[in-house]
């Protein structure tokens, strides 16, 4: 999940002179952005401090990130044209910003931890290109997959095609694990969800190039697990509305499994802090395959000092339960 | 789930002469709008035109709503002073609108279909009134909650024995049946769940004076049910993310079930409303115990041709699957 942010004084101390887009745009801002969760909350991994919506953007889409409304495009797509105008050609190189920070990410982290890309699934990212910015109950990207299912499928294929070629540069910049974030997963019922979400993020785990590097797919919200297990990929996030060890029997030990500790708990003092921790490993239960983490990103107004115990924390408790994995 | 709304032409003409807590206020208003889906969009049921937040605006929380940004207090709770000082002497009197609004909708209604009412749960209430509106990460009431659980757990424990008075109240006054609203279940974890939202939901079901009255109970986005399940209640309300024939098989048959059609389906095609109705019949299957409904409340730009069309859809289609219950 992410771990930059503004919670930190020393990303604010940075975002203070540059904005949202000019540090994602800049490899130097970036990787540094990067870096600070590593040395200040001590993670095992580092996530590259980037925004889902880079890819449309590099399609011609113009965005703003205004901090205190979320990320908005102000000419969102309605039509079949828009899709047909988006700028396909050359949108890998638009977005070699990424791959730079991915490098620049690597040296300054010195082989410390490995290094994690990220990018939304193809339904995440057509929500946010066609309601144009966030939305409560979704019905602009929802009666247009259900009006244009056509020109809707057109959009979720050029986007899930676009994913690899993404994901694919970002492994070969240097990124050791990808991640795909379906954060609008849950607003879909069950056959939706496969038709307009999951289908294309099948494709994208079976047409990736890894080179061995693992493969993470975090769909917010699901109730069921059971499809997700058949993907081709490694580890499956899972936010803290579940138990993870029921996830965990769900799914029959087909994954790894990636969460769940609810972001909030980290206002919560120290004490609750390491029972939730406690409560989720022994929740999982002993053997490999439990990535901690939290069950969604890091939110601003966490203090910081809560998040270094919670490292602290999953370091210490984790011992006797991961114990197995590390032989 | 709510009926009366904005997608109505109908309920905008008098909208648009009343701002909305007036309309909540006046009982020949609130029974107006709640009987206009009953006549226009034909519904089995009525369900009473009110808001959750008159429970805490009866105890002197000064309450805007704006309906652009939705409601909105303008003195969040933030201590345990102002838990003892909201105003419980008397709030049932001044919640007499309501019980006025529910004598005059059962005259309107002159027995043609039955009426709910409802009632948010302890939970649900108690985070809108300490973050003071809507909130993306709720990280205002879980801080409060996970760092003053003793003053949380006296603001839930005031508001479930509201609860139970208020729709005490609205069944003598005439409510048919009455339903509990835990719009914000799922953000919290499992254990959360349990300590701050279900143990109070379970008091209220246990010490209402039904009279006979069927309650039903909805914790949206809920992944298990089997707790649920437990309640001394007569429904569970599913939002749209599962498979209800799922949530059956789970809880074994012990309730009915309330569901779950995503409002936004309203939104596609006529084929799609009927393919959607007639894939949720079929996932609950044959007998009793079904209550087709929409998986949440109707959003304001719905097409009420599309709505007329779901409801006979339901009415049609469900007559082979709910044959045994009609016997």
């Amino acid at each position: 999940m992410r771990q930059a942010g503004r919670y930190l004084p020393e990303y604010r101390a940075i975002r203070a002179q540059h904005d949202f887009m000019t540090m994602c745009k800049t490899p130097e801002l970036s990787s540094e952005v990067t870096v600070q969760p590593i040395d200040i909350i001590k993670t095992d991994a580092a996530i590259l401090f980037s925004d889902i919506l880079v890819i449309p953007e590099a399609m011609g889409m113009h965005l703003d990130v205004i901090e205190s409304k979320g990320p908005v495009f102000d000419v969102p797509i309605r039509s079949v044209e828009q899709i047909e105008n988006l700028q396909l050609e050359g949108f890998i190189e638009r977005l070699d910003y990424v791959m730079q920070a991915v490098k620049m990410t690597k040296e300054k982290l010195n082989n410390r931890v490995p290094l994690i890309g990220f990018s939304g699934s193809p339904w995440t990212l057509a929500a946010y290109m066609v309601e144009g910015k966030g939305s409560k109950n979704f019905d602009i990207i929802k009666g247009f997959v259900y009006n244009e299912p056509a020109a809707a499928h057109k959009l979720l294929q050029i986007l899930a095609d676009s994913v690899v070629e993404y994901l694919n540069a970002k492994i070969r910049a240097g990124c050791d694990a990808v991640q795909i974030f379906d954060t609008w997963a849950s607003i879909l019922s069950p056959p939706d969800f496969e038709e307009y979400s999951l289908q294309y993020i099948r494709y994208i785990c079976e047409n990736l190039e890894t080179n061995g590097a693992p493969v993470i797919v975090f769909a917010k919200g699901v109730s069921s697990y059971k499809n997700l297990a058949e993907l081709k990929c490694d580890v499956l996030g899972v936010d803290w509305s579940r138990n993870i060890g029921d996830v965990r029997t769900e799914i029959g030990g087909a994954k790894g499994l990636q969460g769940n500790l609810d972001p909030t708990i980290l206002f919560a003092p120290k004490e609750k802090i390491r029972a939730e921790t406690e409560r989720i490993l022994r929740s999982y239960g002993t053997g490999a395959g439990h990535v901690f983490n939290l069950g969604h990103g890091i939110t601003p107004q966490t203090p910081v000092e809560n998040t270094q115990y919670f490292v602290e924390c999953v370091k210490e408790l984790s011992k006797q339960y991961h114990a197995e994995a590390e032989d």
